[in-house]
C-alpha cells in the first residue's frame, strides 16, 4: 500500500532533514555576518526556516511523511502508523542527514566541516520552552492531518515561525536538529553538553501532545454506524 | 450535530486561547530582549501572532470553532450561533486559558509568575483604535464565514498582522487577551486601570461590525424558494 | 444576476478603500514613530499593505468586485465587465471611502483630521515607476482572473508587497488612495501637487496593461467549438 | 495540445523573466538606500523577490510554464517535457527580458540604463553555494510538479526566500538572471568576470536534482495496471 519503498522513503528523509538543517545553521551564519541586531538575524532565521520547512514538507510528504524529527516519528511509531523498524530506520536517516546538512552549511559559507558549539542552552526555563515547542508541533501536526491533511506543511512552518520566537530557547523541537546544532559554532548552535536536556524535554513534550490530542480529537460516536442491512443477524 | 461535546469544545477554547497569549507575551519578551528598535520589536511579535493564529484556528476550529476571544463568542451568542449557556462557558475558559498562557511565557523566559502591567494605555485615540480593530476582525470573520469558510484561519491571521500596524493601540482586539496581558509587566502588557476601557471599545466596535455585516452580506432574494411542489396547497 | 444591489455594492468599495488607506496611512505613522530606520519602517508598510489587500479582496471581493480603485474599476468599464454608470459611481465610493481611511488613521494616532502632505514626489523616474507599478498591477489581476480566479486575493496582497520595493514610487498604483496619501503629512503622504503626474502615469501603465493581456491571454481556438449536432443545418 | 503559441509563450518568458530581474535589482537599490544594515536589505530583497515569484508563476505558468530560468527550461528538454527549438527560443527570450528587466530598474532609479558590477563573487564556497541553490530549485520545481502542481508557484517563491539566506551566494540560481545582474553595478551585483563560475555550478546543480528526483520519484509499479478486459486477448 506504501507507493515508495523503504529505501526511498529513508534517502527523503535524509535529504529532507539535511536541507532543514542547512537551511537553520546556513541562515544564522549569514545573518550573524551581516547585522549586529540579533533580533533581526533571528527574524531572518526564522523567515528562512519557516519558508523551507513549508517547502520540504510539501515535497518530500508524499514519499516519506516527512518526519525529519525523531519525536514526530516516535510518535507515530507510538501511535501505531509507523512500524518499529522502519521508525529505526528514519532515526538513522534523520540523524545522517542533519550532521550532512551541518556540514554543508559549512562548506558553503568557507568553515571547517563542524566545530562543536560553546553556546550554552540549559536550565529549567529552556527545557519548558522546549517541551512546550515540541508539545505545540506535535500537536499541529496531529490535529491538522486529523482536519486538513493537504494544510499540514504551511502548518508545521507557520507553527515554527511562532514558536521561534515565544519560546526562550527558539524552539530546537527536534532531537536530530539539535544533535546537529551542536557540531555548529555558529548564530544557531547549542553545546553538546545540554543537548540530553533538550532532547529528554522534546520527547516529553511530544508524548503529552499525543496524549492530549488522542482525548481530544477522538470521533464523538463510532464513525460508521452500522446500516439496518448490517445489524439485521 | 456537534461532533465534539461541550467538555471538548471548552477544552480546545482554553487550550488555544492560552497558546495565543503565550505567543503574543512571550515573543514580546523575546523581541525586547533582543533589540532596542522597538519597530524591529514589533515585527517579530506581529510574526509570531499572525503566524500562531492561522496555526491554532485551523487546528481547533473544527472542534470549538477557535474563538479565542470573548467579544467573538458574544457576536456568536448574539447571531444566534452559539447557545447561551455555552457562550458563558466559553468565555470562562477563554480567561483561564489566557492567564495560564501569561503564566507559561513567564516559566518559559524564567520571570515570576504574574506581574502587573505598569504600560499606560489610554484616551480616545486608543479606545478608537481598539474600536477599529475590533470592527475590523469582526467583519473579518462574518463575511470569511459567508463567502470562504476554509480560508478564516487565514484572513484572522492576515488582519491582525495588519491591524498590530494600523493601530495605535496595536489592536489587542480581545478582552481576555487584553486581560491577561495586564498580568505581564514586558513588551506586550497594559494596565489593568486601562482595561475597561480597551474591554468595552472592543465589544462596541464587534456589535458595530455585526450591524453593518448583517445588511451588507444579506442574501438579496431569499436563499430557497420554494418549489413548485411545495407551494402545492 | 448580480447577487448584490448597487448600494451594497459601493458601499462595499468605500468600505475596502477606507480600510486599505486606514491601514497605509496607519502603518506608516506607527512605524514611523517607533524606528529611525527607513528601511524597517517600510518593510512593517509593506506587511500591513500586503495583509489587509489579501484581507480586503477576500471578503469584499464577492460583495463589488473589491477594485478598491479608479485605475482597475477603468479597465473594467474598458473590457465591458463593469457598466459605465456603475463604474462612476464606484468612483465617487472609491475616493469617499478613501478620504474617510485618511481621517480614520488620523483620528486612532491622535492628529489633526487631515493635513496636506509637503513630500516631493515627482520626475520622470518617479512617473515611469508608478506606470510600471500600474502596469503590473492590472496584467496581474487580469491574469489571475483569467487562470486562477480564487488566488486574486493572494496574487494583489504579494505583488504590492513586490512593488513598494522595486519601485522607486513605492508604488501607489491607485488614484484614489494617491489622492488620500495627499492628506496627510506623515510617513505615506505626497504633494498634492504631484498627484496629476502619479494618477496619468498610473493610468497610462493601466491600459497597457490591458492591451498587452487582451493579447497575451487570448484563447488560442474558439472556447466553444460547436458540436456536430448544433452545425446540422 | 498548446494553448497557446509559441510567439506569444516566448513572449512571456521575456516579460516574466523581465518583471523578476526588475524586482530583484530594484528592490535591491530601494532597501539599500534606505538602510545601513545590510542584513534589513537583504531582508527586503527577499521578500519583493519571494513575492514576486508566486505572482509571475502563478499568471504566466498557464501561458508558458513560466521557467524564467535556463536552467529550468535545460532540465525540461532534457526530460523531454520542452522540444529542443523551443528551449533554445525560451533561452533568448529569458536573456533578453532579464537585460530589459536591469534597464528597467535602473529607469526608475534615475541610473544609467546599464552598469557592469564590480561586486565579486567567486570561489569555491560561492560555487558550492549556486550549486546547492539550483540543486534544490530543481527538486522542489520536479517534485512540486509531481504532487502538487497548484502549489509550485508558492513552492519556488518559498524556496528563494530561504535559499536567499542559507547560501552564501544569496542564490541566483539563474544563469539569465545573473548576467542580468552583471550589468548591474548596485547592491545585487556580480562581476561579469564572475559569471561563467555561477553559470557552470548551477547547471550542475541542476542536473544531479534532475538525476536524484528521477530515481526518488519514479512510480513504484506502472502507474496503470490493465483491466482483466484488457489484457483478454
Amino acid at each position: 500500500m506504501q507507493e515508495f519503498d523503504l529505501r526511498r522513503r529513508c534517502a527523503a528523509e535524509a535529504l529532507g532533514t539535511g536541507l532543514l538543517v542547512a537551511a537553520v545553521v546556513g541562515s544564522g551564519i549569514m545573518a550573524d555576518s551581516l547585522t549586529g541586531d540579533d533580533a533581526l538575524a533571528l527574524v531572518a532565521n526564522t523567515l528562512a526556516t519557516g519558508a523551507i520547512l513549508i517547502v520540504l514538507i510539501t515535497i518530500l510528504g508524499p514519499v516519506s511523511g516527512a518526519h525529519f524529527n525523531p519525536a514526530v516519528s516516535l510518535i507515530f511509531a507510538l501511535s501505531g502508523d509507523l512500524k518499529r523498524r522502519d521508525c529505526g530506520l528514519y532515526l538513522v536517516a534523520q540523524v545522517a542527514g542533519a550532521v550532512a546538512g551541518t556540514v554543508v552549511a559549512h562548506l558553503m559559507f568557507d568553515l571547517s566541516l563542524l566545530d562543536v558549539s560553546v553556546k550554552m542552552r540549559t536550565g529549567a526555563a529552556q527545557w519548558l520552552s522546549e517541551a512546550i515547542a515540541t508539545f505545540g508541533l506535535t500537536a499541529t501536526i496531529l490535529a491538522g492531518l486529523r482536519f486538513r491533511r493537504e494544510a499540514v506543511p504551511w502548518l508545521v512552518g507557520l507553527y515554527i515561525t511562532a514558536a521561534y520566537w515565544f519560546t526562550a530557547s527558539t524552539s530546537f523541537a527536534n532531537p536530530a536538529v539539535a544533535l546537529a546544532r551542536s557540531l555548529t559554532n555558529t548564530f544557531s548552535g547549542i553545546r553538546p553538553v545540554d543537548l540530553p536536556g533538550f532532547m529528554i524535554a522534546e520527547l516529553l513534550g511530544a508524548v503529552c501532545a499525543l496524549s492530549l490530542m488522542t482525548w481530544l480529537l477522538r470521533p464523538a460516536r463510532p464513525v460508521e454506524t452500522p446500516t439496518s442491512a448490517e445489524v439485521t443477524p
